[in-house]
């Protein structure tokens, strides 16, 4: 018997997946791990109940998060991820040759065990020797001293509640920073701007606080309810703008979504969120 | 007591809101015509069991559709609108100045009653002395002879099933190629690029059949199974990179997502449809 499976949103909205059976599902020291079979869109893995990714969508999400920073970063040789337990932040980066040291830092050992053994089509790179996984708190990762500076810093963390709280505020951000080369890039998903328009604005604003580039970009995801979805790239001198034209044409071989034209696209900031800010 | 309504489609995504209560339901000659009032929302409209349009929703839609073609056909004076019964679309033509007549052709009265009645905030332009309403068929409509050219022609039909099916043939583009000037612009939605993507390619090829200039663009209306959404400019002669910079910085300050950023970054084409075209 097929079911439904629905993230519902305030109670008023829901998005539903017709799930033809559960393969994992479980309750870790942090939150609830599922992952389930839908009929539409593969293996999909939900957090608390909430969609994170699915098999037939997630190159929209994965895509729009690392290819910006990674093609106009001057350097992308060291890599941090935070959160990302699904590994698809990780395929994406390591698909560059020059990437030579990514730190994925996941504070749910139980999401990375489920997602390597059920969701290996997602998490492609697991075995790339240049891949270095931490089950550890990202926000204390965040406050270390003693690692060297990263080219890029990518957080793939879930909504603002939860083990997720942590990862928008301000002294987060301001950790980040600091492990930040200063040709750097950070990004982070920035949640939906429809749906979550006043934790959207939040961000981009307490980001303004800690870097001098901030920029919101937009696309769609299937499986979040509503589609829109944001993402927000920082740094203390690099733009968006400042493309490297050879990154971008070898990445584009590899991507179902991004292309110079929807790298460029995305920065269109909607009206009504120009004029909140 | 709330109840869920669900868009389904294909029996394995469903995108729900929650009803407080129910203002119209009737059955047309054409389809099931219901407007309910949403938690989430506000009032919204369905046809046949699928979202059409919804109040705090609307203008994502409607704007996308409407201005890309205002603020580049070179005059505007004569705009034709099939479809378009809640008036939504008329609303957002009528607030340029320059437009003089606008012949709104929709097949089901009873969309534009229950519209009149029940979602006066969607359609707000009905008293215009510009806009003419015709309970017509628009596909007998395309094969006019009798009509002075128009400038602008806007298809804002529902999917390509029931009444709306004729919108989507080659037949059916070439007559409105017919009744449009040779500096004239085009468009229509043209479904998903996600859930209808074969339906969203196909009129794509068959339109570039019949226009010299034909450009798909996308956006996210929260109400569509997915969020993902797409709408396809054509014309004869213009380009909709030749953008009217007056009539940009005017119709900006009326709108919630568009301006000329979003303008241009809607244009940019993911890497699964560029390769499949």
């Amino acid at each position: 018997m097929a079911l439904w499976y629905d993230e519902v949103f305030e109670n008023s909205l829901r998005c539903g997946l017709k799930v033809k059976r559960t393969l994992f599902s479980d309750q870790s020291a942090f939150q609830r791990v599922e992952i389930v079979e839908t009929e539409l869109l593969g293996k999909a893995l939900a957090l608390d109940g909430l969609w994170m990714t699915a098999q037939g969508d997630e190159k929209t999400y994965h895509e729009m998060l690392v290819h910006p920073v990674m093609t106009t970063s001057p350097s992308i040789r060291r890599v941090l991820i935070i959160g990302g337990g699904d590994g698809g932040t990780a395929r994406e980066v390591l698909r560059y040759p020059e990437v030579e040291h990514v730190d994925l830092v996941e504070i749910d050992g139980m999401v990375v065990d489920a997602c390597k053994e059920f969701l290996p089509e997602i998490g492609s790179a697991w075995d790339d020797a240049r891949l270095h996984v931490h089950i550890d708190d990202g926000i204390k990762w965040s406050r270390r001293t003693d690692v060297a500076p990263y080219d890029v810093i990518i957080i793939d963390g879930s909504d603002p509640v939860g083990p997720a709280q942590g990862l928008f505020d301000l002294e987060f951000y301001q950790g980040c920073e600091n492990l930040l080369a200063d040709d750097g890039v950070f990004v982070t998903q920035s949640e939906s701007p429809v749906l979550f328009r006043d934790v959207h604005l939040d961000m981009i604003r307490v980001m303004k606080g800690t870097f001098k580039n901030v920029h919101p970009y937009y696309g769609t995801v299937t499986i979040y309810p509503g589609g829109s979805w944001s993402w927000t790239y920082a740094s203390k001198s690099v733009s968006p703008r400042d493309i490297i034209r050879e990154r971008v044409d070898f990445i584009s071989e590899f991507t179902e979504i991004y292309n110079e034209d929807i790298h460029h696209g995305a920065f269109a900031i909607p009206n009504h969120i120009r004029r909140a800010l």
